[in-house]
């Protein structure tokens, strides 16, 4: 598996390896989800308006042009076959699905490698990357799985920095809502001053709602935004996401409180993981990257837990996991398996 | 509107224009959606294992690859783009997601008409578009709008000369099984003989779902199948899409009285329609495609009954029309509404 914690192919009584809102599914989208049911024997909107526009209330995105696809991950596809891009710079450690897109484009992915040393946090060495031969940048804001976010300051002078040298940048928003920042839109202007900058968020992570697929994507370049158009498939939203995304854009409330659940939990689990000689990365978002000489993901397997072994990501290593931020209870459990592992075998492994 | 019947701006009490399986959704397959709900908070499978080994069981696939779609619209799309196609054959008028996925492609797009005094029948005329620069042939089996299909001897020739001539076909058998018809795939040598042949089927209709979006291909070239499912956004198919195929595959006596039921109300309205003085044009689907200087969509549409204005259909003009076949209820209130309709203005118009 390049992807993640697989529950269809392991047993498991926590799923740790996903991180989605730990509220769980708004009532009200499940509803809506029950609701859909009974009107799956029509086409859905090929349009999607309702949902369309209520995006645009919600995100105040102005004249900006609105796409929706099945997940974000139908999205990236869409951006690539648009843009055609010849060269594509992809930051690492970062969501692998950005890469899964690029290569369908038959572009050069160039990736720049954040380093350890500096918690993986994006750096002005990227500008030497970012030339004119480069196309398209893909770009994550908190990324993942590392968490961190990118100031306004530099995320600014990036962009502007692509605007003068043709590059367009995917700016992944997905998990954004998790960490109380603003995103690139709250500055109605930005559409207009970057038109180069395509914003993608989804609904999957903020509602819960993996099983639905449901994504979009905002951009100020109306040429763009047809080509992009052009290569989603018709009909690409389900009933079923469309309806849930209209009931998931009026939970305000449960918007609200995500930040701070996630903020108290991310605390509790950095203090007991640093406890248990974990190293754990400073984050922003709903998960948290760990480091740790313990084989965590095989140990926890045992206990039916799942969390996602980052071995495999380009640009980490053997000792890399990533933790869902999830309710206390269960986050509680993960620290008590964790300790009871730590106890049995941690005097052989030390932080390296 | 390019795509026919639109509920979401139409004000509608009777949809003729979707053709989808008179019976409705399936109870099993409902059940499957409702269960679905609470599935939502997980990642669908991402191999769509159990739904790919079920499809492989029913449709006798052999070691066909087999690749799951949110719809076959995305299919088309994720083909196009892998096989990169410089030319494309589009026999017309046929269902316009095919001009839709090669447009997609950046291809150059051939169309091949079908002749109206030939009931649009495709003829041999094709193997002269058929030359060795052209890369990617669309076919439907049943054609849409029209419901003829191909016999296997027209259809085995063509896939032969394709293959000698290193054309890839799309066949797309998504009304195939309103026909009582066999497929490609009934002979298993099929897959190995022809490794050119993509079929394509879909869920939508035979299981009465679009709003659920499910669709299939299958094919013989497993290095295409690579190819193809490396354009394919992951997680593409919903929990829902996957849970509702599980169900729909087991419903076999659904799919047995399928046939029956279009067959005996097809007759019915032919019948009724020719009496009316409109052109039926022989078909063998769950749609008939009609002909009739009548302003039969405005007209019917006054009295809320959407059907498809296939006017805007390219090798098609004013005057065509496409309904479904629905159950014998809702089929007698179209006929009845159509004399009505005939007593108050029919004097004027005439079969042309």
């Amino acid at each position: 598996m390049i992807h993640g914690g697989d529950i269809y192919r392991n047993h498991v009584k926590l799923d740790f390896s996903v991180n989605i809102n730990p509220q769980g599914i708004p009532q009200s989208v499940k509803e809506a989800l029950q609701e859909s049911v009974d009107l799956s024997e029509r086409y859905p909107d090929i349009h999607a308006q309702r949902l369309t526009e209520r995006i645009r209330d919600v995100e105040n995105a102005g004249n900006a042009g609105i796409l929706c696809g099945n997940g974000a991950s139908e999205l990236f596809m869409a951006v690539v076959h648009a843009v055609k891009p010849k060269k594509i710079l992809i930051p690492v450690p970062s969501f692998y699905g950005y890469e899964w897109a690029a290569q369908a484009s038959g572009a050069e992915i160039i990736f720049y490698e954040m380093k350890e040393a500096q918690g993986f946090c994006l750096d002005e060495g990227i500008y030497e990357a970012l030339t004119e031969d480069m196309d398209l940048l893909f770009l994550a804001n908190p990324n993942n799985p590392v968490g961190n976010i990118l100031s306004e300051a530099f995320l600014m002078k990036l962009c502007e920095h692509c605007l003068r040298k043709g590059i367009r940048v995917v700016l992944d928003e997905c998990f954004l809502e998790f960490t109380g920042e603003n995103g690139f839109g709250a500055d109605k202007d930005h559409w207009e001053q970057y038109p180069n900058v395509v914003v993608v968020r989804a609904f999957t992570k903020l509602y819960a709602i993996p099983g639905v697929r449901l994504g979009y994507l905002m951009t100020g370049d109306h040429k763009l935004y047809e080509q992009i158009r052009k290569q989603l498939p018709e009909w690409n939203l389900s009933v079923f996401a469309q309806m849930a995304g209209c009931a998931a854009l009026d939970e305000k409330e449960y918007r609200n409180r995500t930040v701070a659940i996630v903020q108290k939990e991310r605390e509790y689990l950095i203090q007991a993981l640093s406890e248990l000689g974990i190293t754990v990365y400073p984050g922003r978002a709903d998960y948290l990257l760990l480091q740790t000489d313990l084989p965590l993901a095989a140990r926890l397997l045992e206990r039916q837990i799942l969390i996602r072994d980052c071995s495999n990501y380009r640009g980490l290593d053997e000792g890399f996991y990533r933790i869902a931020v999830k309710e206390h209870k269960e986050n509680t459990i993960l620290i008590q398996e964790l300790q009871d592992i730590e106890q049995k075998e941690g005097k052989n492994h030390g932080k390296h």
